[in-house]
């Protein structure tokens, strides 16, 4: 049976948050939120495509920065509200041009930032 | 500075999505949400507590089942309105007693469970 993004379920705003995981290296570089059309696309396609909440608008990641995402494999999650995707990112995950947006970690109680931007 | 989980970005609910990842291997194992007090009572007690929001009740992660996430670092990304932690994972993370609940992936167009339920 062929898999409906229907099938899944959405919070009230009608998205799904996708975590994306560097299929490499296993590091998780970014959430962000589909909605079920992006979901489609992102399968059709094969590139990672996210609903920007901000912009109200189909975001095609990467397709401005040149930062792509392709995807290697979507999965779902067991309650059916979440998704992973595990991408080839090209560059940087995060606007700030590092690598993966978790780039502060708290230690001893204090924001450490422990990924520098990549050069350009 | 010590950190402040009042200085992080909570949505309407005032919760926070947090990622739990396995320390070790890298696996991403769940997705949760916090409140700002389950953000607290994690980074002190060092047992990864979230908020359930069907029962409306802190959720310290094994409390009941013995599956406890230590805690080994928590990351906060660059829009702060995401959490990862990474855990040290006893057990499985999910409730269908797999390790992670992304067991399920989307191969060929259609869903394929790429996990079995742990021994008991």
């Amino acid at each position: 049976m062929s898999f409906d993004p229907a099938s899944l379920t959405y919070n009230d705003a009608g998205l799904i948050p996708a975590i994306a995981q560097d299929a490499t290296n296993g590091d998780v570089l970014m959430m962000a939120w589909m909605n079920a059309d992006a979901v489609a696309r992102t399968l059709e396609t094969g590139r990672v495509t996210y609903w920007s909440r901000s912009r109200q608008a189909f975001w095609i990641k990467g397709e401005t920065s040149g930062h792509t995402q392709k995807l290697v494999e979507m999965r779902i999650d067991c309650d059916r509200d979440c998704l992973l995707v595990l991408i080839e990112q090209v560059g940087s995950a995060c606007h700030t041009n590092r690598r993966s947006c978790f780039y502060t970690a708290l230690r001893d109680g204090a924001e450490v930032e422990i990924m520098k931007p990549e050069a350009k």
